[in-house]
């Protein structure tokens, strides 16, 4: 199999391609085209896996537009679109293929096209066009993921799980944050992954409340939590793992606190299900930590999506109706966070069954007191 | 020295403070307020580093919104700002103060605000309110750098200097272009960086004719070019270097290619000092290759400034007329990419001195045959 039909299976994986399957979405959208800007939907539509790519999407022709960087590149990699070497930009180069066309109502993305943009793919395609809101399509037909999607997503959270079981034994007092995180990232690659799917957090003692801490050069004391959020990228699929473990013994209260957290990701995890609203998975994890009560101190939501970003469609949080379906793979990660303390989390991917949910991530779940 | 009075420090510098020095831009644009949205400029100008900050600057005050996940770090980070934790929203929550002034014009950045942003500001700060292009005037601030950030800058480009030559001799036939890179991330972390300032870049035999290949898991050959692109991050500021080496013996014509590329570079280094077009830097670095001639496989701009962000103004391409200051730091990077063969780049970082320029990065340029 060549590079470009390895692509080719790569962006089909449902009935009929990616691309064919976003046209059926331009007829609800009233629109006769679709600009593609963000990246990975990009990718996800096309193959193109550079850093500068618009793709144009009709009704019977891709374009994608990128610059000389990309040139070889793009020619190994994209496939059913044809590749555009922008020499003057690619807004204005493709705001100049509009211009050439007969379109009244052209999609595109309102949350990754800036004002500037905007305004130079008006300048270029003239005022002809009526710009419409893209509706997210593609974040919609990417929230459910095909089987090659989850190969990729289920070796992506078991790598991390197994590069995170074999850290462990590195968490002892006197080890920097950073050196944890480092080491994290140096085993990811190790085994097989392309990178880490975002900057890893290592956040130990009253750090660890800072839900979204950078690693520093502290150094664990010889009693304290430390709560680890990572993920690995294979084939360009994220996965996302939190874990909290307590550097020497722990008290009763932060076992106890560490349990209900357990329990709320559990609860979660039994609202998952095809049919389900996101809201109602964070509310599971809410109900079950206002028994103790600790819900005050989940300061954030229960989850996301995950895919070829980190955070994708649908976010499990207060008041979001969208609907479960099969296929598609959330992380399920309540946290509390007490001030001067630490804080508490504890995250899993997993993907919606049809009778429920099944976890990616393997990692056990134990409290480890190290 | 308490943290929040290190941050004071490393906002100031110059005379006076960063947002002091912002003011002036102020009445220049006619704007009563500026809001900042731009990451790097928030954390420029306020010390926030977290990942959702927007900081509105208003002439006797300012006010860093960001939100619950940010609580403890904005509070320990931030200076010279007052703390507005949203929420619903940052766009929101900076709107709604809008609101409840008197400002008639505020100034935002196009290219770093989203159509959809930009309706949500609307929509909270309401109709009365004149939106005006920020210019990027704290974007023109950043580019001259004062001593603070060129310590940090001149350590980040020892480290990978350093990091570097100590990969050398692992780079291989039969070691994997993702094995190389890892490594040479590992080390950064190793010798105090927080990280690389980007996505590590080795790419070998005809892939290193990709002028931003991602690493794969492709082995070195016995005899082939490897270009690596690489950068760490020292308190929050960037390096950026590329070196191109050789596995087994070179041909007589990759040598003199190698030399051609070489001596452009030297040239584009010569033409920086005080006063000189960003343009004519780029124009020195072609000039040079043409006589060969090999300006036509010379792809990309000369070089990019460098700071909190590993792309900054200025850029050293064609038509930049912007004139070279005293403290700015830039990279001087040509390269040649020849379809099939390979490519051949060598960067180094420069700060802009008095008498013309400083190298930073401190490895060697010589061609490597390994």
């Amino acid at each position: 199999m060549t590079l470009a039909q390895a692509k080719k299976v790569e962006t089909q994986g449902g009935p009929g391609t990616r691309l064919a399957r976003l046209r059926l979405s331009l007829s609800e959208l009233r629109a006769d085209a679709l600009l593609v800007s963000h990246l990975p939907n990009v990718r996800y539509l096309c193959g193109f896996s550079g850093s500068a790519g618009l793709l144009l999407v009709e009704e019977s022709k891709a374009t994608l537009f990128t610059d000389t960087r990309y040139t070889f590149q793009a020619r190994q990699e994209v496939v059913e679109a044809e590749v555009s070497i922008a020499k003057k930009g690619i807004l204005r180069a493709s705001g100049e293929l509009l211009r050439s066309r007969r379109h009244d109502r052209v999609g595109y993305s309102l949350s990754h096209t800036t004002v500037a943009e905007k305004q130079a793919l008006e300048m270029g395609a003239g005022k002809r066009i009526r710009w419409v809101a893209d509706e997210n399509v593609v974040e919609k037909l990417r929230a459910v993921k095909d089987a090659g999607e989850l190969a990729a997503m289920r070796e992506a959270a078991v790598l991390i799980s197994n590069v995170f079981q074999s850290i462990i034994s590195l968490i002892n007092p006197g080890v920097s944050e950073l050196e944890i995180a480092r080491e994290i990232e140096y085993r990811i690659k190790g085994g097989g992954g392309s990178g880490a799917s975002f900057e890893t957090i290592v956040a130990s003692g009253p750090r660890s409340a800072w839900a979204h801490a950078r690693p520093t050069a502290k150094r664990f004391s010889k009693s304290e939590l430390v709560v680890l959020d990572q993920g690995a990228i294979i084939r360009g699929y994220c996965s996302d793992m939190t874990r909290t473990v307590h550097v020497g013994r722990a008290s009763a209260k932060i076992k106890r606190f560490y349990h209900a957290v357990l329990e709320a990701q559990q609860a979660a995890k039994q609202a998952v299900r095809p049919g389900a609203r996101a809201a109602d998975v964070d509310k599971a994890a809410r109900a079950s930590l206002s028994t103790i009560p600790l819900d005050r101190h989940f300061t954030h939501s229960t989850g996301h999506g995950l895919g070829l970003e980190v955070h994708e469609m649908p976010r499990l949080g207060k008041g979001e109706q969208t609907a479960l379906l099969e296929g598609m793979v959330v992380t399920v990660e309540p946290g509390i966070y007490l001030e001067g303390v630490g804080g508490i989390r504890i995250e899993d991917d997993v993907v919606v069954t049809a009778k429920g949910y099944d976890d990616l991530t393997t990692a056990p779940r134990d409290f480890l007191e190290l």
